[in-house]
């Protein structure tokens, strides 16, 4: 297999594509910015679903499945929302297909099946599960309501890339209905922190926490929780966000409960989701110019062993050691494989295992026998280990936590390095200029600062992080007073 | 919780919809024909996922995602399949509202997005998986490809029903590519045999396997083999279908593939399904009058525990008592609840809990404690067992295997119980007139004598199986010797 990823110095987007390309993970479809999602790709994607999914439910969030349309009418009944989304939706307006009477063998829209009511693919979902809700609660014994759903969604998208912008992508939306504001706002916070939790430790990709300015705020929510990842091209990627709706969606669908002195009020609401995107962000964040790399608890394939043997020599020992450590690593819940192809070179096979992001390889041979010493190779390092045969379990058993343990702080480690804090606007534009990482500085609080430096900058907001004390700090932009220290950087 | 379901005797079909909605599984949404799926009835779908997805696995199937929009022109490539599907279909022909000039506030389809052309809502994927296959497939190197995915598809039904009917439902459909015939047709009958499987002995649901007659046959396929299970009132149900589709996709895609000797020839292909139409096959399989009856091992509670104390009296004892039992079941692997909600009377909470079908129930109160004499009560036939405290995990966790035991050979009774064979037309019609259950009778081979008995009597062929010896045997409409025995019946 020869590598054909072209080096991120060469040409950054062509690496992130070739990535997507020859490991194997998606590809672009017949139908425009609709991706097809390959078996090795989606079983990364499955074990962030378990993951996640694990953790919702630990949480007391439950799975439901509404509806993929949503008629027009409840589409637009949340005016911001229907805005935000208004310009990227595919609408369904027709039900049936007849033959063409002009092309024998073809079909043409049946113009008798027109919807006297449009449907929307849902971008997202709030407008048919607060219609929902309407239905579900009546009093405070109804609430919280705490639903998760796995589903497909399309936006519109002109300009799309694999897994980072698509016009149908995977994602879980949860939506959330509580009784007070304090409720709504503690489960926004508390889902932005499982998002931020499974991305430093499991994907192992450090994240600022915080809110967005209000232009970035999702339309139809008072305050959009987020977590933002860096990449390694020094850009930004918004990877999970969590909206507090304040009693939007209820005024909007009149969703009152009564509380136990019978008063009504309108029910306080949230939503957050995370998608398919973050496969990009996974792979933007550790792969190299060999390929994906991949932090252990992501990995489909987690040891790949490669028995090697020439001409029938040492067939049957090579086998049974392989076999006997590709035991007693499932047994021990390892994902371990065997790489026995026939008619493929050992130079192929390593060659794909790195492409693949396979995070540790072990060649079974009689060179190895003989000397009874393995190479434990590690994909994330290039380094590797020698052992012999008896020790071979343990060490690799061991590896898996240290290597995922390892990317976790080499990531901790990378953005900390990459953070820069400034209160010099030169030296702020020449960061941004050069994608250095991200950068803090001091905003007035107003669109005016802010939309002032993206035009300047291309930098946007990326959040505002709760803990950073502003006081005496002045704008970036305008030397005014600082309202905020806020992250900024140029972003996906 | 007072019971609201009316009784099979009355109204069979109402008790149906009785059980979907008082048990929590799902309703009607505003979207004609869609449903909302409940997190009750979801948790009781992602455990019948949870199963199969680990079968298909086991059996070397990979999952991966498709577009959930084909674009016509590749919709109508496969024409049998086409007009299969044509007359509901679900079209996208924009992609952009816009405000609506007339009307404040509202929004309006921008004329200006009209897609040159139309996508369909997928209504099943094999037009735009062979498209991709055709990228995918050049030597005998890349067979044989086993793809799954778990996707939502959208077929425009005019009469719908919850679970059993509906415009969009959830599903999972493989799609094989294979070198030779004989292996796409083992692979049809594997799939076949793991969803016979799943339903006798995960859902305790009893089906007969065979093949489709010709009209009944998947649009597009060479043959389709099936499960049909028997509901309670004596119409049959398909379950699950697995198509041998020959050549016919790669034709229609032009996908062909080089042999070791480098000849061309065109790629052999399977597909199958099984939707959520399998929580309605498993609600009429077990419910009753009282509610839902679920085989343990789709339940997503196995076990309820009802503490119960009067005016604070025994608080702590019965708390201490049932978080003990609770934690020992738990950490047994079983799906255990409390349920300790205040201000909801026992009744309401014994009623609830049999309407839910949860299987083993325990009530931990003053009473118990003091005789050291606790009841578990099993749902499935209503008759309770009494066990001291020391003795009540050991037979409540023996418990869930004998209920499943015991369901899933009830199950096969009743099938056998309800599968006649009869030489006589009177007979027939008499046993298809009082929806008796399956019969076996002679079939001629011919569409006339099957679209006859159809005419005349309601009842279809639900599938021929294949080890049915016809020899000898009268076609029991048309009185000519017999080319199959064939299972008859009424279906939903």
């Amino acid at each position: 297999m020869k590598n054909k990823i072209t080096s991120r110095k060469e040409n950054y987007s062509k690496w992130y594509n070739d990535i997507v390309s020859e490991a194997g993970l998606a590809e672009s479809s017949d139908v425009r910015g609709c991706m097809v999602i390959k078996p090795y790709g989606f079983s990364i994607w499955e074990l962030m679903k378990e993951e996640l999914d694990k953790r919702f439910k630990e949480t007391g969030h439950e799975n439901a499945y509404f509806p993929l349309f949503v008629p027009k009418s409840l589409f637009e009944a949340e005016e911001k929302n229907a805005k935000g989304f208004a310009k990227e939706c595919a609408v369904v307006t027709h039900y049936r297909l007849k033959n063409d009477p002009n092309k024998n063998g073809k079909l043409t829209v049946d113009p008798e099946s027109k919807l006297e009511e449009e449907l929307i693919v849902r971008p997202t979902s709030e407008a048919i599960i607060w219609k929902t809700y309407k239905r579900w609660i009546q009093s405070y014994r109804d609430l919280p309501i705490l639903i998760n759903q796995w589903a497909n969604v399309v936006r519109w998208e002109m300009r799309t890339r694999l897994f980072l912008r698509t016009a149908e992508f995977l994602w879980q939306e949860g939506h959330t209905a509580h009784e007070t504001k304090e409720e709504a706002l503690n489960e926004t916070k508390l889902i932005n922190d499982i998002y931020s939790d499974f991305a430093e430790n499991f994907m192992a990709m450090s994240v600022i926490k915080g809110y967005k300015s209000e232009s970035e705020t999702f339309a139809g929510a008072e305050q959009t929780l987020c977590i933002e990842a860096l990449m390694q091209d020094g850009k930004a990627l918004q990877a999970g966000t969590s909206h507090f709706l304040g009693q939007n969606f209820a005024k909007a669908f009149d969703v009152k409960y009564a509380d136990k002195s019978g008063k009504l009020d309108y029910v306080w609401a949230t939503s957050w989701g995370v998608s398919t995107r973050l496969m990009g962000a996974l792979i933007m964040s550790h792969s190299d110019d060999s390929g994906l790399v991949l932090p252990p608890l992501l990995a489909p394939i987690q040891v790949i062993i490669i028995p090697l043997h020439k001409k029938n020599e040492n067939i049957e020992e090579i086998a049974s050691k392989t076999k006997e450590l590709f035991e007693s690593l499932k047994n021990n819940g390892t994902r371990v494989k065997i790489d026995d192809r026939e008619n493929l070179s050992l130079g192929f096979k390593l060659s794909e295992s790195e492409v693949k992001g396979i995070p540790i390889r072990v060649v079974i041979g009689k060179k190895e026998i003989d000397k009874d010493m393995f190479d434990i190779f590690y994909r994330y390092n290039f380094k590797k280990k020698s052992s012999d045969y008896n020790s071979l379990f343990d060490i690799i058993s061991s590896s898996i936590n240290s290597i995922q343990t390892e990317m976790v702080s080499q990531s901790k480690m990378r953005l900390k390095n990459s953070t820069y804090e400034v209160d010099n606007y030169d030296k702020f534009k020449e960061l941004i200029s050069t994608q250095s990482g991200f950068v803090i500085a001091g905003w007035d609080g107003t669109k005016e600062s802010e939309d002032s430096i993206k035009k300047e900058t291309k930098a946007t907001i990326r959040c505002i992080p709760e803990n950073l004390d502003s006081n005496g700090v002045k704008c970036i932009f305008s030397g005014k007073p600082a309202r905020f220290k806020v992250i900024f950087s140029k972003s996906y």
